[in-house]
């Protein structure tokens, strides 16, 4: 199997709204207006929540085809801890995104505990989005 | 300053597809049908990307404005690398994620190079989404 890559292209509509293409999907990503934008979509940091349940999703399936067990679906919580200070320059104490990601996956399957609890690891051991999350990535931003 | 908490519901419209809730936003996540979906939205880790580019968009502005030079929009052009050996159990070598993203912000801006060059110094270290990839986070998952 060979690398995947995956791109967009972005640019501002204001200084709060930024309008993603990748294929030929359009995101539309903003501000509440309680932290300097318009309010016309989800803000980054919420869509990184987002972008962590939808993996936890597509591989939540795959695991349990391959464990051999009925999944009917999945729900999510999710909550992210974000101390603001780094961020809005006021303090440099605390990391500038989030301190903590807490995710409650409640499955619909017809499985025992003991399956789920290795089904669970599995998942998080093989999303991706999980994976760029809890372990350091590579991000390179150089001006073009 | 406290605490910021951003929180979001999610649940599985069918084993690729994610239905995301967040304050009065919905997202819908899909894989395209190579990866088993029904292509009804940008993959997981294209929202990733969408992320960052956000991100960095509100904090490019903020900074400049901090810094006291016209910034007029922005362009971003990013791509992410992903091995996926982990991800569909052929291969555990690699990472499940994205092993290396790039970015390339293009900023239509009154200001010489080099206080560019500081800006994105100070963008890279005070925006949320590229600290949570750079850093490893702390992401609990757990059966609700």
């Amino acid at each position: 199997m060979s690398d995947l890559k995956f791109t967009a292209r972005a640019f501002s509509e204001s200084p709060a709204k930024t309008v993603v293409e990748t294929r030929s999907f359009k995101i539309i990503i903003d501000e509440p207006e309680s932290l300097g934008g318009t309010d016309h979509g989800a803000n980054p940091v919420e869509y990184v929540l987002a972008a962590l349940a939808g993996c936890l999703n597509v591989v939540g399936h795959m695991i349990a085809s391959e464990l051999g067990f009925v999944l009917r679906g999945i729900e999510f919580e999710l909550e992210g801890t974000l101390h603001p200070g780094k961020l809005f320059g006021t303090s440099s104490e605390k990391r500038a995104g989030y301190s903590e990601i807490s995710v409650k996956i409640i499955p619909d399957a017809d499985a025992n505990e003991e399956v789920l609890a290795k089904w669970l690891e599995i998942v998080k051991e093989r999303c991706p989005v999980s994976d760029n999350l809890t372990n350091p990535t590579s991000v390179s931003i150089e001006l073009g």
